[in-house]
Parts: C-alpha cells; sequence; structure tokens
C-alpha cells in the first residue's frame, strides 16, 4: 500500500496526532491494519472496532494488540468509556452513538464517515460536532466503490459458485457508484445486464450506457443471477421472490446484509442446504429454488477477499488525511466535505505510485 | 424531439411567457427551432443569433422568421436594442457583454447557460443579476456530453476521413464529460486510446478505466487521431505539433475553434491542401503531413450533423423548463443550478419517450 | 493502399501478367482503381466491369481508361468478347456465366472469386476450370468482412439517420463474419445488440457473446433498427415487416439487394416518402411506418464510403497475389483455396504497413 | 451438467457401448465424473487415469471406484493391460504410447483427443488407428477454449493474488482460441492487453482488435501480469524473464507446465517464498522479484476450479457424441475430425439447456 506507506513516512518524525485519541469503526482487516498503523506511526493513541465479529480477521486484531491497540468487537466495546478525541466511521454507528448522547463525549473533536449510506445518515442527524465526510471524492467513489466492489463482488460471485458469467442474465438493483461497477464488470465478463433502479435520472443513464432497465419484478423474473447493490432495506422482497425463476442466484454488495429480505426468503423456504461454502440452496414451497450467497451479507467480502489492497491504500489515504487534518484544524460543527485540494493530493500520490506521469507544468486540460 | 413536443402541449394553452422578450444565442439549427417555437407558443418574443456566421442554417432561419421571430447573425445583433427580458446563452457570450454593460440592459430579469466552459465562465464573472446554468445535470452532462457529443465525434471523424478506426491509437486530451464519451465511442471502434490531461483524479480515472494516460507530448507522438475536448484554448500547440508521427489526424471537439492553436500550425505549415471536404492536409516544413479536420473547429458539427436530435430535445427540454421557471418565479442575483428536481423531470419524460418503465412505487433503490 | 502500392512495386520490373487478358467485376471506387493499376502495372490486359451502374464511380472509370482499361456496365459488357483469360470475380456473376457456356471462354486459364456467397454459388456450381476462392482467410475475413464492414455499416447508418445509437435496440440478422462485426461495432456504440440466427452453433456463439438470440419475428418485435447480414434472399418478408414497431429503422449490409423482401414491403405501403438523402419512410396502411435505408441495398457502400482504404489494401492485396498466382502456376480445375502462406504474406505486409513489430526469429506462440 | 444428462437418458435403455472397454485419460475432476457416469449408463466397461496425480479428485475417484471404474494414477496405469477399445485422450499422451507400440493393442477400434495441442500432436504421429479429433467445432473452441478458459483464468488469477486489474497492463503470450478469451476477459476487468504471438495473420487480427501488438521481449518488459496461453513450451525463458519489471506476476493457462521455462527462473532465483497459497515470490539475483502462480502450472485448474461445468457439459458431450459414434461406426485407419452435424447437435442441445430458442422452420441467416 504505497500511498499509505508515503504518507506513514511524512508524519512519522513529528507525531502530529499525539494526544489524541482515536476509536475507529471499520471492518478489521490486513488492509485496515495497515491504516491502523500509520495512526500510531502518527503518534495517536487507538481503539477499535471492526464493526461485528464476522469481519474482524484474528490474527490482524493480534498483531495491533502488540503495538499497543485496543481492539474489541462490537457489543464488548464501550465507546463511552474510551473517550475518544477523534472518531473514523463506516455506516455512521459511532456518530449515531454519540449524537444520541452528545453529553457523553465531551473531548470529542470531530468525525469521519467513509461510506455512501453512512453520509446520508449522518446528513439525516445533523450533528452539532463537526463530522467530515469521506467519501464524496473521485478517489473514494471511482476507485473504491466503482472499480474495486465491481470487481470484488463479481470475483465473489466467481468464487461463491463457479458459475460461467457469458450469456447469463445479470440483474443489478441500483445504479449508484457501486452498482455501475457490478454492472460494468458483469458485462466485462460477458453477461447481459439489466438494471433496476428508482430514480428516472440513473434509470436514463443506465439505458442509454447500453443495459436494459426494468421494474425490480419484471427484472427479477429474468434473472439468472441478481445482485443488490442500493444502500436500502429490503430492495428484494417477497414480490422480487415469487418473481425469480428456479435456480437463480441471489447475493448481495450493498451496504448492509438487509437489502434482501431473508424473512420474505425464509417464509417461502421448505429446506435450506449448504451446497458450496459460500452457496445456500433455499427450495421453495412452490418447487422453485433459489441459491443465496452469503447468507446475504457482502459477497465481495465473505465470500472474496474484499477490495483489493491497491484500493483500499487510496481509500484509507483519504481517511488517515483526513485524520491528520482534524488534528491540526478546528473544523465547525455540522457536516463537512473533503476537499478538492486532498482529493486531489491522493490522487497525485495513487499517480506515482503506478508510475504514471502527467506533465503539469503547462495546461493542457482538465 | 418527444419531450420538447410534450412541455409545449403543456404549455400551449396558458402561454406563461407572455411579456418577456426572449434572446438566445445558440447554433441555429432544425433542433434549435423546435425549442424557439415552443418558446414562441409559450407566449414570448423571440429573437435569436447562431452566434456566428458559420453554424447558423438559412432555411431554419427562414423558417422562424417567418414565425415572427427576429433572427441575426452574431455580428448584427445588437443585444442592446432588443433590450431582453430573458437570455438564453451558450458560452456566456451574451452574459459577458451584459456584465461589461449592465445598465444597458435595464429590462433583463435572468439569464441561463448551457454549456461547462461557459458556466466557468459565468462564474468567474459573478453577475449581479441571476443566472441559472443549465448544465450539472445527469441529463444534460451524460445524455449530451457524454453519449450524445461521444458519438457524434467519432461519426464526424468517419464522415471526415473514412478511415478504419480498429487498432488505431486514438489520442483524446481531456477527460472531462465530453472526453470520456470521445475515449469510450473510440475503443468502441476498436481503437486504442490514450489520454491526456491536467488533473490527477482525472488522470487516476482514465487509467483504471483502461486507458493508457501520457503527457500531451509523449501521447501526441504516438497518435494516428489526435483529438481535443478539454474546454481550453491552446491545449495542442507547437510542442505537441512537432511530437506529432507523419499523416496523424488532428480534430477538436471542445468548446471553441482556440483548443488547437493553428497559428503555430500555420508556422510550421509549407503548404496546405484540401483533400476531402473537411480534411486539409498540412504539409510541414520538416518533411511531415498531418491533416485537420474542419479547420480546427468543432468537427461533430462541421463534419457530422452534430448531436442527434434525441439528445438534444432532453438538453433543450432543460431549457425551455429553466425559462419556463425564470418566467414564474424571480431568482436573487448571481449564479444558481437547475434543481434535482427539474433533472429528474426531464429523465422521466424522456423515460416514457422511450419506452421505459421503472416501478416507482415501491423504494426499489437509488 | 500501402501494401498494394509495395506488390507493385515488386512486379513493375518483370511484367508477370505480360500476355494475359484480364475481366473483373468488382465494385468500381477509388480503391478499385488501384488494383487495376497495380494489374495494368504488371503487363496485363484489364478490362472491368462494376457489375451494376450504381457502384461504378464515373471518375475513376475515366481515369481508368485513359489509362486503356475498357470498362464497361455489366448490362454493357459482354464477357465472351472480351476473351479473357483471366477473371476476378465479386458474387461468382462472371463465374456463373462461364459455367453456363464453357465452350464460349476457350482462352480461360482460371477465376478468382472474393465474396462469402460467391464462394458458395462456386462450390455448387462445381466448375471445370479452376477457380481461387480468395475469401477464407483471416486477413479476408476478419480484416475485411469483420472490422471493414462491421464499421462501415455503423457508419453508413449514422450518415444515413444521425440517430443515437446509445440505448437502442439493435437487431442483427446473420452472425457470420459480418453480422458479429456489425453486433461488435452497435454494442460499442452503446447499442443493445439482439442476433436471430439459423444454426444452432452460431446461436451458442452470439448468446455467450452476450447478445440477445430470439427468432426473428420475436427479435423484429424489438427492433429500433434492424439490420440483414446473413448473404441469404428474403430473410426480412412479411412476417417481420408485420412485427416490427412504427418508426424502426430498416437496412441491409449483406451481400445482395434482396435480403429484404421490398415486394412484401410495397404490398403493406400506402405511401413512400423520402425523408433524408438515404432513407426512404414507408407509411404502412396499418398506421405503422418504418424508414428504410439505401432502397435495401448495401448501407455501407450507398449511404457511407464502403470500407476503409486501409481494408481494400488488404482485400485488394489477396487479389493481386492470386491473380499473379494464377498467372504463374496452373491449377487443376475445380476449387482451389488460398494458401495459408499467402495469408500469411498477406498479413505480414499489413503489419508492415502498421509499423507492428512481432519477433519472428524466437518461438513465441502462434 | 444438462446436455449430457440428456444424451445418458437418451442411451440408458439399450446400452450402445456394452462389449467396450473404455480407457480414459483426463483431467478427473467432479465434470468427468459425469462423463465417466454416462459411458458406464451406455454400457462401457471403464477404466480412467487423470494423466497426473496432482489433478486427480480423491473423492470423485472413489465415487467412481464404487461404480465399477478402475482409476489410477498416471504412472500406476499401464494401459496394455487395460486391451481398451476405446480411448479418450487429452493432450495425446495415451495416443503417442500406442502409436509407439501398437502391438500391444489388438483390440483397439479407435481413439478420440479433445485439444488443440494433442491434436497437432496426433497429426504428426499419422496414426495407423482411427484418431477422431474433438476439438476443431464451435462448441469446443468458442465455448470451452475461448470462454471457458477465458474466464476460468481470469478466475484463478484474482483467487491466487487478490489484485485489481483495472488500469493493469496485461499480457499475453499466444492469441489463439484460449489466448483470445484470456485478453478479452482481462480487458473486460478493466486491464489494458498486450498481445505477443508468432504468426503475422494473428498478430493482426490481434492488433485490430484494439489491443497493442509486440515483441515477447518488449511485452514482457511492460507486463504487470504475464500469461502464457499458446501450446508451446519454452515461450517465457531468460530473455523475457530478464525484461521483467520488479512485481511481475507470472502465470500459465496454455496446454503444459512447459510454457514457462523454470529451470531459466530458477538459475536467477536467490530466494522463492509462497506469500499466498497459490504464489511464490521469486527474489532474483538482481534484485527484482516476479511473483509466479501455480507453480507454472495451469493457474485456472489449480488456483480456480478449471472451467465451469457449463462448458464441461458441451465439451463433454462432445466426447460422449464421438464415443458412442465410434462404438457403431468403423472409421478408416488415420485422423478424422467432428462432423458440422455432431457440433450442430451438440449447441441445439445446449441452447435447448439455455432456454434459447431460434426459429428453424425458415431460412433465416447463417
Amino acid at each position: 500500500m504505497p500511498v499509505l506507506d508515503g504518507i506513514q513516512r511524512e508524519v512519522a518524525g513529528h507525531r502530529p496526532l499525539a494526544g489524541h485519541r482515536i476509536a475507529g469503526c471499520i471492518h478489521l482487516t490486513k488492509k485496515t491494519g495497515v491504516l491502523v498503523e500509520l495512526l500510531l506511526a502518527a503518534g495517536g493513541e487507538v481503539v477499535w472496532t471492526g464493526g461485528d465479529e464476522v469481519s474482524t480477521q484474528d490474527e490482524i486484531a493480534a498483531a495491533l494488540r502488540d503495538q499497543g491497540v485496543r481492539v474489541f468487537g462490537w457489543r464488548g466495546m464501550t465507546t463511552e468509556e474510551v473517550g475518544p478525541t477523534l472518531v473514523l466511521d463506516n455506516g455512521a454507528r459511532m456518530i449515531g452513538r454519540i449524537a444520541a448522547d452528545r453529553a457523553a463525549f465531551p473531548e470529542l473533536v470531530a468525525a469521519t464517515e467513509k461510506t455512501t449510506e453512512g453520509s446520508r445518515r449522518v446528513r439525516e442527524l445533523a450533528p452539532d460536532f463537526p463530522v467530515l465526510l469521506v467519501n464524496d471524492t473521485v478517489t473514494k467513489l471511482e476507485v473504491d466503490n466503482t472499480l474495486g466492489t465491481g470487481q470484488s463482488t463479481l470475483d465473489g460471485i466467481l468464487r461463491a459458485t463457479g458459475m460461467l458469467l457469458a450469456g447469463k442474465r445479470f440483474v443489478v438493483f441500483g445504479f449508484g457508484h457501486v452498482g455501475r461497477g457490478v454492472a460494468m464488470r458483469a458485462a466485462g465478463l460477458g453477461a447481459r445486464v439489466i438494471v433496476t433502479c428508482r430514480s428516472a435520472r440513473t434509470a436514463v443513464r443506465a439505458r442509454l450506457s447500453g443495459f436494459e432497465v426494468m421494474s425490480p419484478v419484471r427484472a427479477a423474473a429474468r434473472a439468472d443471477i441478481l445482485c443488490t447493490a442500493t444502500g436500502y432495506p429490503d430492495v428484494v422482497t417477497g414480490r422480487e421472490l415469487d418473481a425469480l425463476p428456479t435456480g437463480a442466484v441471489l447475493c448481495n454488495t450493498g451496504q448492509s446484509v438487509t437489502e434482501i429480505n431473508l424473512s420474505d426468503l425464509a417464509k417461502r423456504t421448505s429446506r435450506a442446504v449448504r451446497i458450496r461454502p459460500h452457496v445456500t440452496r433455499h427450495l421453495l414451497h412452490d418447487g422453485r429454488h433459489v441459491d443465496l450467497l452469503s447468507g446475504g451479507g457482502l459477497v465481495n467480502l465473505d465470500a472474496g477477499e474484499g477490495n483489493p489492497s491497491e484500493v483500499m491504500d487510496v481509500t484509507y489515504a483519504n481517511q488517515a488525511l483526513a485524520a491528520l487534518r482534524l488534528g491540526r484544524e478546528r473544523l465547525s460543527a455540522g457536516v463537512h466535505e473533503l476537499t478538492p485540494e486532498q482529493d486531489e493530493d491522493v490522487a497525485r500520490r495513487k499517480l506515482e505510485a503506478m508510475g504514471v506521469h502527467i506533465d503539469r507544468e503547462i495546461a493542457a486540460c482538465p
């Protein structure tokens, strides 16, 4: 992760986060470990939770504990005890808790949030402390959401099922950054993509990109594979389940395990059999069967390895630079966006890591 | 143009622009004629200029004159005389004139601007009258700039040259909405695309989209075809011209004729010969030759037919709805953006025209 | 046309076709003119017909006459009078005439045929004189049929209609080399491609390439554009015409004008109006209308410029090398194929013209 | 595997292979097991070897043994003892042994061979017994080699490395059916593909498909990933290894483990470390490192799961129909090709399994 490494080298000497207690709530993988080490190198005291037991990798947790990081499972961590000055959040779970009981966090300076869904949640909460959204940037939305998740989702589906994608009807629910990446990669593997989405603007975009656009039920009725990527709960409910052809593969790469309504699925299921490590075949009362991947959780994290480290390098560089900024600069209460300057800075570092040279001396083009 | 037609049917009865004098400054093609007729149907008095002689189509001008529209060439029209209440601009040429002599336009209510380059210019001018930018919307940026101009640019190049694109090295200067559309369509015709751009964010995006990214001079040195799409002047200068291989095709689809520095080209030219209707072969002093399309002007308008009417239907629907809004609603002085609601409204109308149905009753996805 | 030029330089000195009377029957365009000049430079006496009046370009005919070539319209040329020793055919029209009256061509040594359809015809005729098929080679099938005709067909459609292809349903009849090229380029311009074909092998290939495959009538019912590319007559008949949605665009890029049954179309037409140079709108008795391009003839030759000269350079190099071989080598009666060695020779010359270097010294790969 | 299942249902009653002793030499996976069961159901006596220890899956072997199949490792099986009447080969290993000692196989009726490399070998051997090549068909070359291996190779690389493919330079050695499939899928995942190949015809095709074409050494020098797919040994030797940039990933999906010269690699290696299950990092004497996947063996079989069962369904259907034909029909000695009728038959069965309907009653197109 050369971008993070470069930032770590820059901060290692002068420890700009000395005196800060940083509470992080992000899946604890090897890649996250590199971010945590940077925060330590910058002088911060760090407490971490992966958010839930499932996504925490034990050996990473152990290695970080050796470096003085307190690592908790989600239920085990009482954020109030930690008394954080900075919070790095994922899905606004910590920020929600703080907003609900602001008085319990007297030392809090600011927080960051890194997901599309979490950013939406933060705006709704309208917090009376500074929250810096580390999401709406080219380097996050394009690199992580579209290209990273696009690839890792298809990778997860291939690992889970081993099926041929060429010629398959691949239905994507949602055509935001993630949905677009999934659609692009499915098409790149030879599938025929059908998109379903709620906004007319998005529908126009999807259709003119050469994808078929349909209502959820009509799309489901044609699905060899159906993948949710919306960031909203309950986008696949009984209506869509009833429309699926027998043998359809069902999976989710959106933000939460709730996109596919599992209770609606359970109601229709007579028997569920694990047929491969990440595949449960649901035999339905009406004689059809559907194959659910990763129990409706994130197929790219569960059946695959999540986003490539080259992608997380960029995403976490944005996090690290945001934390460093919050360490040196007091933001006003409320919601803040990353500056285009930081976005450009991260991109410049990434280009360098890739060995790509653009000529910045002359006025070429935007 | 079913979207414009639908809006015209809605306004025809109650003439919401009655009492307005509308001055437009947009290439006067058959497609623009449909917009003008809508403004007339809405009760407006209309004065129009195509901006310069070249882009005005005489038979359209004549037909509009028959309906009471005053049509001028650029130099012939003195906007002050017209005393417009509403101005529909393209490239901020009228808005620039008004900002320079605000007192001469006492009746002006508001203006609209429809291009990326013009929007940038308007922000610099910081006008003390309301200007509504009709550009930063999905329906404009994706449909018009990316998909419309992407196709029409390649179409223009094929009409001008008749060359095979498969296997050619196609260099695009700029990777904004237009540049991305050009790159996508060139790749779709089998060319190998190289991008040059100024911003690191854009460079990361281009490279991760599978295109080669290089500095302008290195890219030019590999060009079978070089197409500028930046919105900035002088992006191809002597440095790039000196790097081009012999036989390279040179063209522009950005906002102005100035992207290729024609004076730098003239200095290097020993003889220029028109070898096909839109192609001038420049024999250079050093023995190389390059083929300039459309004299460095917009190759999609000059060698092709500009954007398809289905595209302009959407673009002009945004213009028409903006004009109707300015007719009924007083905006504060300064720069305004289109609302997401109008963007969604236009998209909804377009979907209907395409016969695409999404299911808006249920919460499917974004 | 650097490949042809190179061959011409090689033969110019020793006139290997001296003493031969060569009768050609290939569309007489500027590109064909270069082939004819090579045959003249090789010492041959040349007589040419474009096959029919439409495809002969007068100024080319005039220029060739100045060099001693006798140029005829199809009906005006009596091949028997010419007494050819070599025949270069296109669509087996001359070969068919010779096979029907072999005695009238006592001096005939051999013939060549350059199309897929013509090759099929030649095999049926089982001629008792040597015929060399100049079609089943990578350089012909891939470069000319797939890539050349693929591009020129889409180019012709864009010039004829100016329509946006992104998001359109584009139906291709036939998925041989030409059909595949058309499908690939339509998809590259953002269209959603549907294929119809007769063979199951071809259908599997089309479907697994990511295209929808349907029966002709079901495909026609979904067509925004329908393009025939089969090489067979009457593939669009009343059944398909009755299924087309109103506003569909109908065109042909197969070998003959007969793929769309024009008499079936005429029976259904109440009025036909030319709405653009190459577009006739057929208003049908049942209220629908369809737009026929180029009168059902070859849309790439009629509305566009046919295949790019870089493509014809390769195709005609195959023709020229075949003619040179027939001039020096007596083949047995019956059908012969081009040798892989000639195919490789043409490819090697083309690579050189493109400046591509492969390393032939070492055993890399096939 | 619905196609194989269908054939099995057809033959189950009348046991057309009764009396035949069938020796098979094909990787023994779950998918191969389905073929073996079909042969048993057809009444044959079956002896099998996976060819080498590595590719045999123990539980499949055990299950087949329970059904009376004798299963051997490669070295353990003495084909002579078996006394086969029919041989199903993969890579011409058994056929080579038989050709070397024809007298030892007095009961042999015929053999089949299923790979491109093996078919080449068979032609060289010019056997004096019938060999039916089950390779040069659309259903084998397009479905298995191009689409199946194309996907499974990229899948194997993703599983082995977890790297992001978008924006990577991906070098393919070879552009036959497999190489083309690999190139297509790498491009579909956003990589920038460079091809190296030996034949000019293939080079023209690759370049006009939009890929860069270079000599092996120049291509290697640009490789983020280098994948061999040629079917020839020693296509990556010291020359190419010396050119690779540090960090390059090296893998093989051709027919044999010999495409990358491992001895040349060993000579340059100071230390080799397994960094992930299928990845060995070779630290080279000159300070560079390269990551070798699957020890230079077939990355799609070793790191992935080989071709999807839907693909093998088609490939093995060809095998099964070939075996059934050899059981009922005496072929002359020498090399035979599959008939187009069988190819079409397999395709028809596959279409049915996919639920695709083409209209065979009418003459639509080829």
